[in-house]
């Protein structure tokens, strides 16, 4: 049972968001920035990625599941992919730059402190820009936050793959901005 | 030296929220809404020295500064409070409520699953409601976030204490969406 009462029959995030609107805007706000943004020089999968690592890092169940779900589906619905990168990345099927950018991703998990310039330079070496570096960082981050959101407050967590299977297909195609668009119909017909 | 190109000059999370101003806008409006919201049973100030308490934790210097002046300027100038709850919250002049609050503030620092029943009923005993427990939760996870964004990218730190006085006289009065009415006025006039 959660730690405060939340809306019942909504996985993860989903209740806490939905009972505070006014938190939730500015989190998907960031989600949506973040992981589909265009000024990122990342894709949008191996922003995913990130994440899921990350978040498997964190060990929370609720978030890996749904972003580890919304990767596979922007890999065309490979989740080996996924699991490969959460198991051991390094002998994953993605890029050396995706590596190198893991590395730093997972020290920023432990604490911002444990990025070093080597760390940095590796990933330079293997191409990343300033941007790729900024936003790996700060999605590592993020997830720190989003992940103790989700277990601080003991958030339901289902059991079901087939349910992350649907919120990962979901998140995919319609991102992170849905429900404000939907909830909050006042503030888009303003302009 | 910033792991990564920022304007020159400007402390801590600053520089990369010049520099990258959409992911700065979601950012701000977090901090805005979390620490200046009035939809939060907390104070202001208690929710100040939550941010400060758990950046301490995780040994950011910026963010524990320019937190903790920020708290002693709502507190009417009492760095003395600040530095209390810094060092040990437990015989800190605040409320049982706030320690009660901090206790759950520092599980989830450490990660959201050491959050247990007993915390809760605990500061439900000294009266802190959902909105309370919900707010702790979500700042804590949040300076999870800002401090490893701040570090991880390896961002100056000043280290004269006169600048994180001004930082907080400025962060207490004007808040934390400043920059962005300044610079997008556009988005100010649609409406």
């Amino acid at each position: 049972m959660a730690h405060i009462d939340l809306p019942e029959g909504l996985p993860g995030i989903v209740g806490p968001m939905t009972r505070y609107p006014d938190t939730e805007k500015p989190l998907n706000e960031l989600a949506q920035v973040l992981l589909r943004g265009n000024q990122s020089t990342l894709s949008t999968g191996e922003r995913e990625l990130i994440a899921t690592y990350v978040s498997a890092q964190n060990d929370c169940i609720f978030c890996q599941s749904a972003h580890g779900a919304t990767a596979a589906h922007l890999l065309e619905g490979s989740y080996t992919t996924v699991e490969a990168v959460k198991k051991d990345f390094q002998s994953a099927p993605i890029s050396d730059k995706l590596k190198a950018l893991l590395v730093i991703a997972g020290k920023v998990q432990k604490g911002g402190r444990n990025v070093t310039e080597e760390d940095v330079a590796k990933a330079r070496e293997h191409g990343a820009t300033d941007r790729d570096i900024h936003d790996t960082v700060l999605i590592s981050a993020a997830f720190c936050m989003f992940n103790r959101y989700v277990d601080g407050l003991a958030t339901w967590t289902p059991e079901d793959p087939a349910i992350y299977d649907q919120i990962g297909g979901m998140l995919a195609t319609v991102g992170y901005l849905d429900s404000i668009q939907r909830d909050q119909p006042e503030e888009t017909t303003v302009g």
